[in-house]
């Protein structure tokens, strides 16, 4: 790509991430009365619902922590980014290290799930403020419960969710996908001290790639085998695209060729079958043998792939200069670019169906926070600096 | 309606259950080899999962017990129902009384939920099939399975679904209304015997019912209070029509008028706030004050209420003789007839997008099975009778 147009996308990219996003956010989701983001924002940044959920909760305080370290020192981003650490201090983490799934306005549980993924996102926070406040009890906290949750991620039964006799899946893509992100956040440079997990993991997402099938297999059996079922079959090509860069950090910074090559095939094969060529646009799930999905917006097209999207096949461009990986980046960005950002009042939507028609007005739910976009415009503006 | 137009509409009925949905449920769904029945069926019938869904299990025994008794007494029939009572005696239900959601085709457990709609359709099927078979020991199964539905359904957290201090909403409209169904179908002409529960059940699904409003809230707070939510203000059409005509069938044996209008109401503010007057059909999930709903497929058109639709509006029709009713039927029945059924390989496609095309093309999956097809397909058929 040309300086010139490489200069171009950076600024569509600052532009929409210091304008459009990071604005929304400061000036619609803190509660400064009772703490912690308020998540439900309609699209004009109305509240209509006060839960506050932890995963989201837990990645706004990740990324406002991000924006203050890798940017500028704003106060005003230091001073929301804890505002969520303390909430969820306060309310989130059980003495037991489980953390709830929701809580109420003003910090009553209201939900918890039989998965890890709050306690997760809350390492991945807690880690990041600590380099905001400067205070070590952050990290402290995110150490322990890192080692908490190391332990139920290999025997899910411990958190109370059961395994039963019939069930051939043995393995999910999220746990070590998330789990090699979390450490990626929690270490920094120290990542070495945790060499043998990351390894670990490693293997274990590698389970999850057929190069004979050029698939990304969310779920598979024991050693990696694969389950032709329902649940075995189930592509989610924004996963395995993410799942892709995360493992492409991991190969540049343990310079692994060969890992490199695998991230690379992850967003390749992933943009390949999960790509709509009638409507444009990625699909949210798919069959690995082609028969129809059984989840019912398999056919919608979602912020967050094509945000993971973006980056991913910007961030292989960078390492290939392979002019196919530069026309997916190209594919994906205009695509989303033409259908998500809102500049009338700010932040992106989240859901369109199959078309690219917005279904849900909201900018902020029980799932969309201020996290996938806000940090994938921030990777490729990243990206794009170490280009240009 | 005049009685050729109710003769018409008849026959239409009669040819859809017993040339189309009938026979497709009879060739593809039984595994002769392990008992019960294959629930994932692409369009043609052929299998693409060998799971087996305890839900739809059930409720498939109850369809084909009903046939038999009601309809005609072919020995295929009874066999078919007693392939799955059996598979389900021998698998699903565990010592403790508590059943599984889902099994492997041979039966080894793979799912259990926090919730007791399986074991309720189990009731159902026991029930049902106990009176096809002529043996007692499948209504004294039933009953001892009821008995520890009822108390579960007091309380949740006996069965493991934890209760959080935050959560504001107390009661959900589907436990009383399945229970009134299950109630109707286990205890047939001797209801009286649970008067006191039956009480109990129609004030609880009462609760739901807000005459102020014109709508069925789906959960409401502590005695009925509304809350102001994502949670309080969901609306699904589709399953208070049907709660609607439950209701009904109560009103009429305990010739309660007051329960009557009510039931009326329910059908027809439903079918007022549910439907689509862009593209028809009725919508999936909508919000009580209007905010876009925050499920991802709530602008699906999906089989099931409309088939609860079409006999919830017919069964109106006949009782009120009002000509807006009958519109209502009218309708929705077009709608349906025009967008579910498939004359070349049987049964009806599930699931449409909010245009009406279909996004789903198997005819059986995780959720759907041989139940509110033929069910509604039978119960409009014996309506019409009544009325010619």
């Amino acid at each position: 790509m040309e300086t010139s147009k490489l200069i171009t996308w950076r600024a569509k990219f600052d532009q929409e991430l210091f304008e459009y996003v990071v604005p929304f956010w400061e000036k619609h989701s803190p509660d400064w009365q009772y703490g912690g983001y308020f998540n439900a924002l309609s699209r004009d940044g109305s509240k209509y619902d006060t839960s506050k959920y932890v995963w989201l909760q837990a990645r706004q305080v990740w990324m406002f922590s991000t924006l203050w370290l890798k940017h500028e020192k704003r106060e005003s981003w230091a001073k929301i980014a804890g505002l969520g650490a303390q909430f969820l201090k306060d309310h989130a983490v059980r003495d037991d290290q489980r953390a709830y799934f929701s809580l109420s306005q003003e910090g009553e549980p209201t939900w918890m799930q039989r998965k890890i993924f709050s306690e997760c996102f809350i390492v991945m926070a807690f880690a990041q403020y600590s380099r905001v406040s400067g205070e070590s009890k952050w990290m402290e906290d995110a150490k322990i419960l890192f080692d908490s949750v190391m332990e139920w991620a290999e025997d899910l039964q411990k958190i109370g969710r059961p395994h039963y006799s019939g069930s051939k899946i043995a393995h999910s893509l999220a746990v070590p996908m998330i789990l090699l992100n979390v450490i990626e956040e929690l270490a920094g440079d120290s990542w070495k001290e945790y060499s043998e997990q990351i390894d670990t993991l490693l293997q274990r997402m590698l389970l999850h790639v057929k190069s004979d099938r050029k698939q990304v297999l969310e779920n598979v059996g024991k050693d990696g085998v694969y389950i032709d079922s329902i649940e075995g079959r189930v592509l989610n090509p924004g996963h395995s695209i993410e799942a892709g860069w995360f493992l492409q950090h991991w190969a540049q910074r343990l310079k692994r060729d060969d890992l490199s090559e695998i991230a690379f095939n992850m967003v390749r094969w992933s943009m390949d079958y999960g790509w709509d060529d009638e409507h444009q646009g990625l699909f949210y799930f798919l069959d690995a043998e082609g028969f129809n999905p059984t989840q019912l917006e398999w056919d919608m097209k979602l912020w967050w792939p094509h945000c993971e999207a973006m980056y991913a096949t910007l961030l292989n461009y960078k390492l290939t200069g392979d002019k196919k990986d530069l026309a997916s980046f190209e594919k994906v960005a205009n695509y989303t670019f033409s259908h998500f950002p809102d500049h009338e009042h700010g932040e992106w939507y989240g859901y369109l169906n199959r078309r690219g028609e917005i279904t849900h007005s909201f900018k902020g739910g029980p799932y969309k926070g201020c996290f996938h976009v806000p940090r994938a415009l921030w990777l490729c503006r990243s990206v794009l600096d170490e280009m240009i």
